[in-house]
């Protein structure tokens, strides 16, 4: 498989999973242009393109909290990544270990691993 | 949480990750209108929106391959679902159990859990 194989989307972007390896635990989602993709590949951390902010975004160049890449699975489409990595401290900016700490069916949020404003307050 | 706090984009959709409630295989992810999301809820099986066909599309509607829901979540910017769920048969239209089973780094595809030419026949 060939990275040119895979389907971006209309503005250049595909969507990228995030997974914890060891305990399967969704982390969170995020989009890769091309070049965040061939960042990732290249140093084995991820790099993502903020949509927000129209830029490449390094994760955990602020908080140090990065992941290391072990696997990049792509679906049956070529329109959708699963990244397998190992999580330094939490994924989510709110301090949690996952983006995903709250549900619809839930009746209590997941706790925090960090706190985001010692940890953010650095950068 | 309400539905209508949830981020749906400039076309109406919301990406939703599938996930294996027990082994926590990522096993697909597709997309979720208002609609779809509600009837999910309502039944607790999950229904997508079908973008290249653009109507409702019930899962297993063809092959028996239903998800039945345990949980949603949402992720911090509320504009992403992780729905955990019981997945009968395979998830994915070729016979794979997840639509994630070839890899960039991977040496090896996954093995099939049923025979898509056998199962879609059918419908």
């Amino acid at each position: 498989m060939s990275i040119s194989n895979l389907k971006f989307d209309e503005k250049g972007l595909i969507p990228a999973i995030i997974q914890d390896a060891e305990t399967k635990e969704v982390l969170m989602m995020a989009y890769m242009n091309e070049e965040s993709l061939r960042n990732t590949i290249r140093t084995g951390r991820t790099c993502f393109w903020s949509r927000s902010r129209q830029e490449l975004w390094w994760k955990g160049e602020s908080s140090g909290n990065i992941q290391e890449v072990e696997e990049i699975d792509y679906d049956c489409d070529g329109d959708t990544l699963l990244l397998k990595v190992k999580q330094t401290g939490g994924a989510c900016h709110t301090g949690h270990k996952s983006c995903f700490y709250r549900g619809i069916k839930r009746e209590k949020e997941a706790e925090k691993v960090f706190d985001p404003e010692e940890v953010y307050k650095k950068a």
